[in-house]
This record gives C-alpha cells, structure tokens and sequence, in this order.
C-alpha cells in the first residue's frame, strides 16, 4: 500500500500517519519526493483496510498494491489448472470444449433432441437451464426439479456430461444430484454466500462474471471458491454492460489472454449472452477461440424461433454443426500456428 | 411491440411476420411508411418474447413499448405507497427518514454507542450489517447472527428500528426476528430467489439498486417482490457503476425525481457507498433531499478511525449531527418553498 | 510514480529497473515488502513517462501519483478563480450565476423574445447557439454568423453578456466580437488545437465536460488554456456517458463537491444537457445549487414546442420564471444555513 | 418514429398528437392496444426532430426507427466500398493490410528505420504522428510539420503510403502534401468542422470511433463525410471506455462484423491503443482478423523502450514480424475456411 500525501502535509501529518499504519502492526517508509511526500507500506501479508488511514488529515490518496485475491493468482500457482468434468477436461493444453445446449430446458423432447445434436455435432457438454434467472416476474422461469431430469436424462442418453445453472443454496442438492457441473450466472457472481456453499463441494463449478465486474472482482469472486477447498473452477467471460446498445453485452475479449496469464484457471466464453444475436454467435466464436478460450459456451436450441427464452441468439441445429467443424478447423490450425 | 422491417424486406416477408404474430394469439397491424415498413404488434397484456420474430428474414429491429413490470408502476396505481416500519413511515407526505448506523456491527458496545448517536441527533432507525459481501473472501464477513443481537439490542435500547441486510433465504428466519427491516445489497438486487422469499413475507424491505442495473431492471426486480405479494417495500439509489474512478460509485440523483412518477414506492439515497468518500457524504445527502428523496441511509459510526470496513466514507457522531441539523433545516425550508 | 514488481522478480530485474530509471534522471527507492517489492521513483518535476519503464521484466503495475495537471489544481494555488464575464462575476463567494437561453438561435424574433425574458427573471447571461454540434449532418446546423449577431444584439438590447459555443479555430474572430464568454462543448473538451487557440485569447471561456471524460481528464484539459495564459475559465458539469438510457446522460453532481475541492476554478452545471427531458431540468437545478455549483446553464426556450434543436429538454418562459423564483430562495436560504 | 402513449392517456391527448404531427407535414396512423395506445408516424424521409412531440401531454415515450445516417448504410448501398490509398485497397474481397509504425515521429532516423522495419515485414501502409493528441498540456505533442516530412520521406524511401493523424482544419494543407491518408482521432470523432472539411477533400481518410460513441454515432460522424463527397472513408474500432481498467480500454471486436452488415464502409482495428499493452496486442490482433477486420492499425517502434508516447503498447520490430508471419498464415486459413 502506498499512501500519498498531499502536497502541502505537514510533517507532523506525515508522522501522525507512519503512526497509524504502526499501530495496525505493518512498517511505514516515507519517501520524500519533490513534490510531495509518499509512505510506502510493508510488512502485511495481504490486502489491508484503509479506513484507519483515508481520510487522516493531510492524505490525498491511498493505493493498493496487494490485491483481494491469491489462491487464483498464477503468481503463486504457476501451473495451470485442469478441471475435469466426468472426463471432459478443460484447461492449457487440452482439446477446447463446447458446451451447448438451450438457454431453458422445456420439454423432455427438446431436450433430447438438443442431446442427439450437441453430440452429433462433437460438442463435449450440455448445458440447459431449469432455473431461469429473468429480469421480471412475469417471464417463464423454468421447469425446475423436472427440468434437471430431463437435462440429466438427455446427456446420459447421448453420453455428455450436464452443466446447469443454480441460483440458491437449497438447489444445491438436487442441482448435485442430476448436473455434472454448476453454473453460478452473472447475477449471482456476488452472491458470496452461495459462493461459499460451492466452494465446500467437489461438484466441479462454471463462474460467469458479472454483468459490471471488474476482472479483479471476478478473480475476487472465484477466490471464494478455492478458499473453501473447491478448485474445480472454470472462469467464463460473458459481455460486459457499456453504453453500447446494439449488442445485449459487450464482449471483452482482452479478458481471455489477460486472466489466462494472471489466473491458473481454464477461462471460456459464452458469444451467445454477450452478443445477443444469433449472426454474431459464429464469428465471435471464433475469435474467442483465437484469443486463446478454453472453451465455448453456445445457445442451441432445436427449433430456435419456439424457445421460451433468448431463442433470438440461439443457434439451430444447423448453424450449430457448421459452427462446430470450422472450430475444428481452427483449433487443427492454431496447433500448426503455435508449432 | 413494433417490429421494423428492412428497406429491403420483402412482401413475403412482412406477410411470413404478420403471420407469426398471429400465430402468437397476437394482432399485426402493417404500418407502410415511405422508407420501410413497421408492423405494430397488438391484444397483448405485457412484455412479450420477441425470439420467434426478431431473427426472422427482413426484420431489422424490434421494439418493445410494454415494460417488464407493473404493479410498481404508477401507471396502474397512481397513489403513493407509505411504509411502515414498526411506526416509521416513509413515502409522499411523510418526513424524511434517516437511517443510520455503522457499515458493519462489531461489538455490543460499538452498537450500544451508535445507537445513542443516531438517535440523539434525530435518526429514525438504526442500522448495522451482521452478515457482508465484501469482494474478497479475505476480508472480514461480519458476526452473523451474534452481531444481529448486538442490533436489535441496542435499537431497543433507544427505541429504534433496525434495518439489517440479508444474503441468503435461510438467514430470513433469525434477521426476521432481529429486525424490523430487510436489507436486499446491491449485489443482490437480481438473486430472485432472494427477492421471491422476501415477497412472500410481510416484513418491510429496503431494496437497493444494483451497481449496473437501468432503471427498468430495478423496477422488474420491486416487481419481484409486489408480485409475492409484499408491498411494504422501499427503493434505494446508492450510485451506480461509470468510467469515473474519482468516487466509489457515480451517484445518480437524477433517479429521484425519475420513479418517484414512474412508481408509487418510495425511494432513499445513500451518500456513503455512491460516493465512498466522507468529505462529500453530507453535501450529497442534502442535494439528495432537494431531488425529493424520501429519505437517506448515512454510515455513522462511533470511531471511523477504528471501523471494519467503510470507515473511510463513515461520518464520526459529531458529523452525523450536524448532518441532521442541516438535514432539518431543509426540510423546513423545502416544506416552505412547496406551500 | 511506483513500481509495483512480480512476486518472482529476480533482484537483477529489479536493478534493471533501478538503473533505467536513474538513466531517466530521477531517483529509485527499492522498498522490499513481505511478499513483493515496489520501486519509488523520486525527484520527477511532475508527470513521468512510463513507456520504457512498464514493460521491462518483472514489473507488474505502474502506478503514477502526479496528475497531468498542476495550474488549475488548488494544491498549488489555494485562492478562488473569480472569472468576470463583463461585469457578472463567478466563483467562491458570488451570487449563483444563471446562463439561460435556446439551445439554437434561430431568428431575431426569438432570441429578443427570450433576452427579455432571461432578464425579466433574473438570469444574468444569455446563451444561444450560432454553430451546432448535431449526431448527424442532415440535422439543423445553426445560422452561423447571422445567428451571432441575432445573439449579440439581442443580450445588448437588454444588457444581458452572452455566451455561445465555438467549435472550430476559424470561428474565434467573429465569435470574440460578438459574444462576452467563449463555450467550448463536451465533444471538444479534447479538441486541444482548440483549447490552446482560446488559452491565448483574454475572452473568459467556459469548457464543458466531455461525455465520457474523467474529472482528471477534464482538469487537464482545463490545464491547456490555463497554460497558455488564459485563466478566466468556467468549468462544466453537463452528465457522463453511462449504461443508463433513461436519462440522456448521468448527471454526476458529486463532481461539483470534488472540482471545488480539487480545483480554484469555478463549477457550473447543465441540468437541461444532463437529464434530456424538461420536467427533471428544476429539479436537478436545485440540486446542483444546493451541490455547491457557481451557476447554472439552463435551456429556455420562447415557444419550446418549435424549437429546432433540444425542445424536448428546453423550460417554457413560465417554467423558467417559476425555477429563478425557486432559486433565488434557495440561495437565500444556504446563505443562511452556512452563516 | 412511434408515438407510445401513457396508459390513461385520453382520446383528446391522442387527438392533439395527431393534429400536431400532420402539422409537421406527416401522416399519423394511431394503433389502439389492449393496454395503452401508439401513434406510428408515417412519409418522413429520415430522421424527424421530436421536441414539438416528446412533451405533449399524455405521450410517455418516443421512439425513434429512422437513423441519422443514410449515405454510409448498406440498405441503401448493398455493393462495398473498396478504398484505394496509393495503389493499397482497402474493402470485401481485399488482402487484409496492415498499418504499422510509431505513435509519434520523433527523428528522421527513427522514421526510417521504422519504415524499413514495417516494409519488410509486410506491411502495406506506414503511420506516425506528427500532431499528437495529449490528455495534458506538459506531455510531448509532436513536431508538427517537420514531423510530416520524416514521415512523407521514410515512406517514399521504402515505397510505402504514409497515414498521420490531422487535428485541426488549418493543418489540412500541408498534411494533404504530405500524407497519403488523414487520420481523425477517436477525441475530434464529433470535431463536426473537421468531418465536413475532410469531407470536401479527395484525400482518403481513416476515422476512429470516439471513445463513448455508439455504433451508430460512429456512422452518424462517417456520413458527415460522405454528405460532403468523400467517400474514401475507412473506420476503425480503438477500444471504448468502460469501467473495466485492466485494459486501456475495452476492445469491442462485435463492432466489426456488425459494422460490416451495416455499412459499405471497410472496418479496420487498433489492438494498440484499445489494450494498451504490447503483450496483448498481438492476440488481439489475430482474434480481430478471424472477426473479420479489412485491416489493422498497430504501433510498432524500433525501439520502443524509447519512445516519447505510448511506448509499452508498441511492438518492436522482431514482434511485429513475428506477427506479420503469423497474420499471413492466418489470412491463408480464413480463405480456405470460407472456400
């Protein structure tokens, strides 16, 4: 932590505050500048709360250096993480995996349909929701409990593991139960207390950020999960909220190299949600996977134009098994490439 | 609903769209213009789920003039609601409600001594969080259900209601018992299962914006609540999420005046977590009360110096208290301005 | 500036940083922490360049502490900035200045209409736009130079100074004769060619904030024209660019508070840019009064239903009239309230 | 343009819209719903100004359908634009071509070796600035004309076409003698004066999209320049500004394939100034070729450990290289892919 001082502090300013700062334990180095004097703070072992500090008379500013997280840190975990999803492995080094499937799950015959052709078309695993989070109460919010037999039901029919999204803690055991991996949705990518409970599990865990979170808040957030003991986690990138409307999100794809040399984690990204729009889907696809994803995570839905739910940037069957052979395409490529 | 074909769109195509509405149980109503043609979309009773239309060949864009909400809409329920909590009331008419209090309880005496503040200098009700989110898991998290006695105690001591925050459903049961008032984070403001639990109680609620959510999103999730059946619900505007770094968050006041004639629900401010700085927490509480507030929520906190977590945007008592003389000047004076 | 290194930074890494800045001529402090070590740099006069410095091996952050400013910053000139726009004077200590009038001039007929009723109620300067910033080029652009005289002869008709923006090099001639304060309008606030022609003028300015500038940002284009030799500069708060939509813009008040504090110049705000919509124009000028801002900048329009540009967010003579009233016992009564 | 009115709206509101539109010289068709009633507005020619409207009793909401370009759309000039610079074209169906060199020119050493540098590895269009936009005042801000020459002679030298930023309408003439393409900054985006002069020019121009501006801003500032008779227009995608500060900016590579859907016009991307970081730049530079991207804008510096500006996002010479024979391989893979 670096503490600047105002240019006109006082040095009994400047004392009151090395004071401060050796009271809570930590040493205090003043580095007369110039200008103005900084104090440099050392000797704490992580993030430090400055209340104590702020608004002491003559600061002008503090700043951190520590940041709120460590276990996801490659500073101190310098090799990669690979998450095994009933066999499916996602991280550096291993093939990328698609998971797709409908944004809700509807019918028992959607679902398997959606199965068949997921599998068909090589993707790895199948996602579907039976617990919607909507913006409003009067839109459909999922099937539910049957939902997750059907979803569960269709995969182990095809043979691909299920992801699905949980939304409170009580879901947690049926959630466990029929889903091979656990979806924490943007929404919720605060909801530290339901952080927590996935965290004391061994269920492997998919954590999309936050509609507005910061890539350390993200990485923050996933600490809450590996400081409970659960580091089967994969990071997803989904769109961000700006001032552009054109786009449902605003995918940042600089995220994807950025917290593959920050994090140990396997990142993926979901073109589907941050696009909005069904033309865009293959094409960001792709370039997500050039900026080095992991994985993918794609809305297909059998009969796009009947969903219950975001059918306008689902994929059909088709569009999906195209998508999926230039993909593999293009992974074949980037091996020559990094060859 | 109003769908916009392109320049280009065929005959075909706007008749293939005239005939998916249709199909929907829902009226098409082509609208030629000179330059292209619009279909207005009518007989619905609310939003309606655009997927089968907006990917269709010719359609360029569909825009939905129905809201995701409507119970909270002054549309349908022009007179304001007032809300009680335990003989507070807050709304249109009313006096302006303080509430105030440390960011987090820490101690029973730290309680006790915030408790005599806020009420000496006027506050209404007393608040002080047991359980927080806080960005990383590193951070302190609060003392649970230890800290809610420590609130209700001291509340009860002084002869004022509390106002706690809750995270997750299963804590319903005991900060229900603890406190006269339940506190959704911002961060919680779209975990609707969070929101559906508190709608089914009778309990008053405090629901605060989230840091991206628009307006219509804040509303959808009051919506939740109503929907349930709980209408003793009050809004909180606490600065949103910018570009601008100089203050935690960007307050936007604008909102004020903005649901007070699009909801009949009433709306607070809190300077202490938009602005995140101390020296600016009574400026933006009094252009708060100006824009029409009906009431504020103010970090107070016994000894700032000494707090574990915001203390830098907490008002020492003898800050708060001239805070309240000021607030109760205005008031007068707006009171007056208005006659 | 600090250097923040890996927590793997070798120690020749970290020499090789020492001495590339030394080569710089400024001084480097290791200071070795528990877990990494930050490097001070000491003796810069102000902003350093960091590009030879950010990314050598081993440094993970840089961090500067000197802002790209120094003569509008009260750091380093503590008295108020009290600019005299022939004759109305703006700044600490001054009656709250109003700057009234349509957001286009548009013919002689209107702008001698709305002189009379600026004066009439108290307005102290007449705004009008000669040379229009629209999205689009098939939009009104303005009269031009017609418009300017229209202006001008106007404000002397009933002794009111104007201001009116200016948007290109060329245009400073004509608009200094006719106009007493130069605008420069928040899509140039970077248009630093700009900025530096009027920093060598004498006329006052007033520089209004870009859309999605920082208050660090708008400072240091304030610092141009101050730098040039031109310090009769009012500065703008106008709304920021945010995800919300319901607003035109975000007005961001908290920046008035900030901007006194952080600077010696005076602050006015633009409630009628900022919201969009005419109804909340009276209210958020309140507000920004009660914020601590020098003056206001309002949009008011003779017959708003006709105006070419803005209508929609431009007050009615009556409306105008009614907001001066307010104002002025809102003045009246902070006079009392900080006595 | 769609009329919604409120909920209680009554027949002589919805009667005084009408009456009010068709005084505008239009038609208006209003279209009764179950819940509330829209007005359409019908024979406009494009974009209609909506104050005489928008505050109308009983109206709740305007919107908008026509957009404030015309000239730059793809509906109404389906064929695509190929921009020829020097004998280099830029367009659908053209190599993809890379501009390459410094941020500024600072020697004529420098200059050459850069043009040596960017020659031999591939690139078609050399670049660096001769006026140089800076946040402050006291940062380098380019040599100005005798920058240009470097610039115009390290081109000839290699037999490159040369690309340099122009910042005001006076500098138009001798960057015209020297410069083979005009540059408009992401900051003079809305400089409208600007647009319009360059648009009265035969000289091709690359425009940068403003740092907030929306999608359909960027092409709103395009067809100021097409309006004029310049239709040597070529876009380019920087990066906006977001919350997120990980990254200079947000890279929004979504705009690439949306623009080309919506425009004639060639879209090239920036990858240096929208990460701001040499090490991400060239993933992105490859991710933004597979978004499909005509072309790309990267800084590259002989030595960019010296450069007076932006040095940590430029690559160096044996990075670029590197990049330019991975672009090459990557080109001749997306030919196939479509094959």
């Amino acid at each position: 932590m670096l503490i600047v001082m105002h240019h006109h502090a006082t040095d009994d300013q400047i004392l009151a505050v090395k004071k401060t700062v050796e009271a809570m334990g930590l040493r205090a180095e003043p580095i007369p500048g110039s200008m103005r004097t900084a104090i440099g703070v050392l000797d704490n072992q992580g993030y430090v709360e400055d209340a104590a500090i702020r608004e002491l008379a003559g600061v002008r500013e503090v700043i951190h250096v520590s940041k709120p997280y460590k276990l996801v840190s490659r500073d101190f975990h310098p090799q990669p993480t690979i998450v095994d999803i009933a066999g499916v492995k996602i991280g550096d080094g291993e093939k990328t995996v698609m998971m797709a499937g409908p944004c809700s799950i509807e019918t028992e015959e959607q679902m398997h349909a959606a199965a068949h052709q997921v599998k068909a078309a090589g993707g790895q695993i199948l996602r579907g929701g039976a617990f919607k989070p909507r913006t409003g109460p009067h839109s459909f919010q999922g099937l539910g409990i049957d939902g997750l037999k059907f979803l569960s039901d269709a995969g182990r029919a095809v043979g691909l593991p299920v992801v699905t999204e949980v939304m409170r803690i009580e879901q947690l055991g049926p959630v466990c139960e029929h889903a091979d991996m656990l979806q924490i949705g943007a929404r919720n990518m605060q909801n530290f207390d339901l952080l927590k409970e996935v965290g004391k599990l061994d269920h492997p865990v998919l954590l999309k950020r936050g509609m507005s979170a910061t890539i350390e808040e993200f990485l923050a957030a996933a600490e809450y999960i590996l400081a409970e003991g659960n580091s089967r986690l994969v990071l997803c990138e989904r769109g961000i909220r700006t001032f552009e409307k054109a786009t449902r999100n605003t995918l940042d794809l600089s995220v994807v190299p950025l917290i593959r040399s920050m994090s140990h984690l396997p990142i993926i990204v979901d073109p589907s949600h941050a696009t909005g729009k069904r033309s865009l889907v293959p094409v960001m696809a792709r370039s997500a996977l050039v900026a080095g994803a992991h994985g993918l995570m794609v809305e297909m839905h059998p009969e796009p134009e009947k969903a219950l739910c975001d059918g306008a940037q689902s994929l059909d069957p088709g569009g999906f098994e195209k998508l999926m052979i230039e993909l593999g395409r293009i992974e074949e490529f980037l091996t020559e490439l990094d060859a």
